[in-house]
């Protein structure tokens, strides 16, 4: 795939870097489910032998520890930008919710990878630890939204995270990279559904 | 199951009507995949035999019709109640949408199996083709209240309908009965954060 794949990465084999087996690997685990897919199948998608992938990875468990690390790092990553700690605790959550749609769009593949986790293995449930983890700092920064008034508190923290988050995490179901809303215009949608509330006000109406 | 399934559905077997099958596949259905789940499965699971079955039903794909049937069917009949039809298109919006959930919430698994069809077959296409048109009347219903001034007309119709329809159905993914949520206000919820926003406006704050 890539010419610039780092050196560390790439041990020697042309055509495929790691960076680009995984994500070969993660459009099949997608396409046809995880458990459905071999190393076989993914040899043959990749034209490469299975001892090929092998060079890269120990077994498609690494793979697909790697691809859902790929998807939690960059959430995660979200809560140590600058906005995520600056402002009221309204405006910290307005940049989280912006940014967890950005790298739903930039990381479509690995992402969706994510949320169809169940737990089945090690991995997945490491995956869906993490994935909690998140949940709940983001449960937290809507608790100090509601104590400081800037959210309405009349609605369980739990319910609030999990409404928008089930808002957000659907987007991988409908949106295709290329269309017509850019991830800037999709995260200015979800914060104007979220927060802001789609119904203009009577005393607003013209 | 129950002794009071009405005559026409109970053909003469004890222990199950029609509707305790189909409540029993359902379940099934959702918990190892449709294609996972063959007759001999259900006939175990409801210690009938397999002709027990067809006496009922003609075919597991029939089965699974009547279940997507009966979960479309609710979701459709939210739009023949008078509240769809009274008010401004935001309180007829606001009327389908707390609808919706309370269709989602008293039919959790027949719901829960409609939104994850994904159209491999004949009988999956036809229930997609009717969830599409119910998307449609939703959508139609947001441009309406777009064009009358009481819902905020600077997203995409398309993408409001989605991240609202995203926000409600992700409730099958964590929703159990008996919670500390019931139906009502689990949709107080869903119109609090859709409609009308989270955020308390500055000037509202103490």
């Amino acid at each position: 795939m890539s010419e610039n794949g780092n050196g560390t990465a790439r041990r020697g084999r042309p055509g495929y870097d790691q960076q680009g087996i995984l994500a070969v690997a993660v459009a099949a685990f997608n396409e046809y489910g995880y458990d459905a897919t071999s190393m076989g199948v993914l040899a043959e998608r990749l034209g490469l032998s299975k001892s090929a992938i092998y060079h890269h990875f120990a077994s498609k468990d690494e793979i697909l520890d790697r691809a859902l690390d790929q998807a939690l790092s960059s959430l995660e990553g979200v809560f140590d930008e600058a906005g995520a700690s600056a402002g009221t605790a309204a405006d910290r959550l307005d940049h989280v919710l912006r940014g967890a749609v950005h790298v739903l769009v930039a990381e479509l593949p690995s992402v969706t990878l994510l949320l169809r986790v169940r737990g089945n293995t090690d991995v997945e449930r490491r995956a869906l630890a993490r994935r909690r983890a998140f949940d709940k700092r983001v449960t937290e920064l809507v608790s100090a939204a509601q104590a400081e008034g800037t959210l309405r508190s009349d609605i369980d923290v739990r319910v609030v995270e999990r409404l928008l988050f089930g808002m957000i995490n659907s987007i991988v179901e409908w949106y295709r990279p290329g269309g017509r809303e850019d991830a800037a215009r999709l995260a200015d949608d979800v914060i104007a559904v979220a927060l802001d509330g789609l119904r203009v006000p009577a005393a607003a109406r013209s």
